[in-house]
């Protein structure tokens, strides 16, 4: 596949835009007009800066409001054509694309559009250069790719081809599914965006919100299966309008793109061959996926007072570690490791970032294919030192520098080889069953390399975005799972600066943990236990059990129960229920600890009681 | 007026936002229920509080799907009212909001939900309670107030008014022409927000993107015209919701709706009467307003540099301050002041901020009515020190901390009683006219500060909101001038930290001026003596002017000229011109120069030339 990326799609100067999409790994590049028009040098510089880059320019975009115009224009705009040819020339650029005209004033007749395409595939075919007729979303006349293609048949040039961009057609609704007639040959260009869901006007909704392919909710996978039936061998083309990677650095956003259009070549076969996906030439997914343990970076005090934490929430101290200092505390099957071996990347993670999660540890069926697909999507790896007949254990480097280990199933061999185990205590406790979900605070710029990280390397699916009201302004929270479910992670950002979770960035001078959940079958006698063992709960005002009681009609017998715990209480619209208590924040770091108990299938995070959560820790 | 304001339109604890809207001058607060939820102490506290404070609790809500809800959720629901009554009582508060039904489920029939409000009012009416019924904009089957008017005249009960809110009326495209037949006792409720123009869902919109009174582009003025014609003197009470004013300084934010209170009922009352303007409370505006001079706060070699410059832009050396370290510069009618006067108020800007513009002054018919303006919308002003037989010039601050000095239209004295002036040199140079505008750099936070404090006191206007590209992220630009066109400021703003808007934020540690524009009747010639006198302009890129041929169908001569000199063009839809170039960044500070020619009533700023001039900017 040909990858290329539209200038417009990231930030910078138009060589800094070249530069960053050639390291990111593209075979091509369109370039946006306005990214020309700014440049101080001339065309022949930057064909030779892409051909020094190995990036080919794919497409020169956009050409406006040529078919159908007032007779008056018509002279003008073939003018303006020719001088967009010879521009392309020096450019070294043989493919334009043509958006539909949006002009009120352009002339409505099929014939006289087709009439006025003709002319200008002429001109086109005596340059050398191939149309690219797209019909925008907004077009006047042609706003679906029907109709364009409707006009590009009958023009009848082998100059006049039709430009397919997955937003404009998938906005409207529309699909790929009458492609049959149109000849392969005249697919002239590929364009690809996804986006959100955002029930506004298309043009703004196009313009500011544009995401790459498998950070919206488009069907992109569809769409493109489609056009790997068809056949097309063409450019596969981002060209994406978003505000937000408009400001952010462009070499990640630049590398995500890439990573996306990956992403969506492995998902296309997938749908289209329905076969067994060790064909793909991305490592296949693993089935089962789950956290085997969390790991802390942490010096002498802290680690005391995390042990001490730890003990009250009913974990036992289970090991020490052969040949670093590292201790394993335990809770049934949850694992929790406090780091604080000097010169080691814990003790690196934690001079950068205080007391916080350095790394967890995923078991899963298939290590290695993880591991794999992080090298095939271009994330690096890491790989720590370890002590003598002690076990090599891979690992993935996130966004954000933090680790993930990569455990097959059988994990108990490494805890009795690298350690020295003791047996486990019975500590009067919490019972807890699992870790339910890490909620990670991060900064807004860093969100989406994060959800292209766990799509595309851990192969996890997106949820809705929650809006959470913080006293102090709005946090973005988008959950993302493993389809098994065994992994769930909400990634909190906000805008504001004032907000807890831009306090936590800040605090962690990156992203970070904001807090663990834990679950259990039993949420009453968790927290029954967790206060008598003096775990100090955030307190939850009374108000709002008033208004539980009349919100759901519950029990006055069960909201006395739940108000005296300070439990919180979410039920979605089938009856699943949520139970759950916050800690208050961890003293010697920036997160806290959630106990939870999920009842009939209830699949959410409780964002119903973000607000109370967040008024709660704001008010002390 | 009895003003009041919802919690929900600022950030904060309940206890912080009752202190803001206290300290802002309001006289009443609805309470938004979320904020009861979370507020861990006793609702009697609250009570307390907004009575020690000295503010009614003008409102209690708001209170959800009630009417028409499925017979078998009908005891469950007016269970729901009467724990909400008692919970009312506790608050001190007499008067709930009650919006009409969303539910899919809830029924059509008039009659049964005229019922349903029937019983509603009836249990209301023993609780001493009033029921404000609103039709929300995305209400079931009530979504516009003569629906709920109709609803309320059917119950006929005393317990039962009418809420009218400007947002939901306005949104839809209603107005307020269709009072007469609702008696006044029966309006329960009066809330006001106003909002930008967002074509997209009614519900986001209103949710996310509403602002004061004024703000925005709703016809406000008209809304209140026609109760204040109507006779209504209940409370005005401000309902907003919106994103940043959630993130932003509650005391600020609160500060600015009252203000915008008060410009509101001036101008419906201006509206109203149609009367001389002299019998409004607040000062009249003046009739004609312009820039008197500009003051830049420098050290000695800022000062030294910057005069270089002035003289290079034709600017003479026209005079010093008898008392203070201050030159006056003059270019035709242009005047601008050098103040390096230590311990003044411009050392301590300077200290602030650097080299920067640290006034303004401002040339009206009436000086005091701007100052009165001020004190009436409670903005400080400030009079600095001056020296024997000088004048004392009064002066607004700004929401940034700098000033603008208020003249009368004779000002001349002024400059020979303070100033030891000297015979004006001829200077070879550009030729000017005046000063077109001002553009100001600012945080995204202190933009509608701005907004309101020029919209108050000096009576500007907003033009619509301009996207500005920057390589690095996307500016709105906001531009404000005066009804005589005798200022104009443009307002920059960015989220993105790495825009040349937000550094410039940085640079001054807050707001401050990005360029001056100043005008010339022929701009070859101004551009012409500016380079003889080595004025370094900002080099546009050759590709600029091969595509401006192309989109205008240029004169190949006229190009050539606009190119030889770095002059950007622009033409509206009308034919009007814009010819203007901008300097290289004044070396000892963060702004520069804009030089400017306007033909054919041009009146916007080259917006379309934005993305060159910040392209350009940025690849030096």
């Amino acid at each position: 596949m040909l990858r290329s990326i539209a200038t417009v799609s990231i930030a910078g100067t138009l060589p800094e835009k070249l530069a960053a999409i050639a390291a990111a790994g593209f075979d091509g590049v369109e370039i946006f007009e306005n990214d020309l028009l700014y440049f101080p040098g001339k065309l022949a510089e930057i064909r030779q800066r892409a051909q020094d880059l190995g990036l080919a320019i794919t497409l020169y975009q956009p050409f406006r409001d040529f078919e159908g115009v007032p007779r008056s224009l018509m002279a003008g705009n073939l003018e303006r054509a020719r001088r967009k040819f010879a521009l392309m020339h020096e450019l070294g650029c043989d493919r334009m694309l043509l958006c539909s005209n949006v002009s009120p004033d352009s002339s409505p007749h099929f014939d006289q559009q087709v009439e006025d395409l003709a002319q200008l595939a002429d001109l086109a075919q005596q340059q050398q250069i191939v149309v690219a007729y797209e019909a925008l979303a907004w077009g006047q006349h042609v706003n679906r790719y029907r109709q364009a293609w409707e006009r590009v048949r009958a023009v009848n040039r082998p100059a006049l081809g039709l430009a397919l961009d997955s937003f404009h057609i998938l906005a409207l609704g529309d699909k790929l599914d009458q492609l049959d007639d149109i000849p392969l040959e005249k697919i002239a260009f590929l364009q690809l965006a996804d986006a959100p869901w955002l029930n506004m006007e298309v043009i703004e909704w196009s313009r500011h919100f544009r995401c790459f392919p498998g950070q919206g909710v488009l069907p992109l996978v569809e769409f493109a299966a489609a056009l790997l039936r068809k056949g097309y061998c063409g450019p596969w083309s981002l060209e994406v309008f978003n505000d937000g990677f408009r400001a952010a650095p462009s070499g990640a956003t630049a590398k995500d793109g890439w990573r996306s259009l990956l992403l969506l070549e492995e998902q296309a076969q997938a749908a289209l061959r329905q076969i067994d996906p060790e064909l793909f030439s991305t490592a296949p997914l693993p089935q089962r996926q789950a956290i085997e343990f969390l790991e802390f970076a942490v010096n002498g005090a802290e680690a005391d007072e995390l042990a001490r934490w730890l003990g009250q929430l009913g974990f036992s101290h289970a090991g020490v570690h052969r040949s670093k200092r590292v201790a394993l505390y335990q809770n049934g099957g949850i694992r929790v490791v406090l780091n604080q071996q000097p010169n080691s990347f814990a003790a690196g993670y934690h001079e950068q970032h205080g007391a916080s999660l350095c790394a967890l540890a995923c078991r899963s069926d298939r290590p290695q294919a993880l591991l794999r697909r992080a090298r095939d999507f271009a994330y690096p790896s890491y790989q720590g030192q370890v002590g003598p007949n002690e076990h090599e254990i891979p690992a993935l480097c996130t966004p954000d520098g933090s680790l993930i280990y990569l455990f097959g199933e059988q994990t108990s061999e490494v805890y009795q080889d690298d350690f020295h185990l003791q047996p486990v205590a019975a500590v009067a406790g919490p019972r807890l069953e699992g870790i339910d979900h890490l909620a990670l605070a991060m900064p807004a710029s860093a969100l989406e390399n994060w959800v292209m990280f766990l799509r595309t390397v851990l192969g996890m699916q997106a949820d809705s975005e929650q809006l959470l009201p913080d006293p102090y302004g709005l946090v973005r929270s988008k959950a993302l799972h493993t389809l098994c479910n065994g992994i769930r992670l909400p990634l909190n950002a906000s805008q504001s600066l004032d907000t807890l979770s831009a306090r936590t960035v800040e605090a962690y001078h990156g992203s970070g943990l904001q807090h663990v959940a834990f679950s259990t079958a039993d949420i009453f006698q968790a927290v029954t236990a967790a206060r008598q063992n003096g775990v100090a709960l955030l307190t939850i005002s009374d108000n709002y059990y008033d208004d539980l009681a009349t919100r759901f009609s519950l029990d006055a017998e069960f909201v006395a129960r739940l108000r005296q715990h300070h439990i919180l209480y979410d039920r979605d619209p089938v009856g699943g229920e949520l139970l759950h208590v916050y800690t208050q924040p961890f003293s010697g770091g920036c997160f806290f600890f959630e106990l939870l108990e999920r009842r009939g299938g209830y699949s959410q995070y409780g964002a119903a009681n973000g607000a109370a959560r967040l008024a709660a820790m704001r008010q002390g």
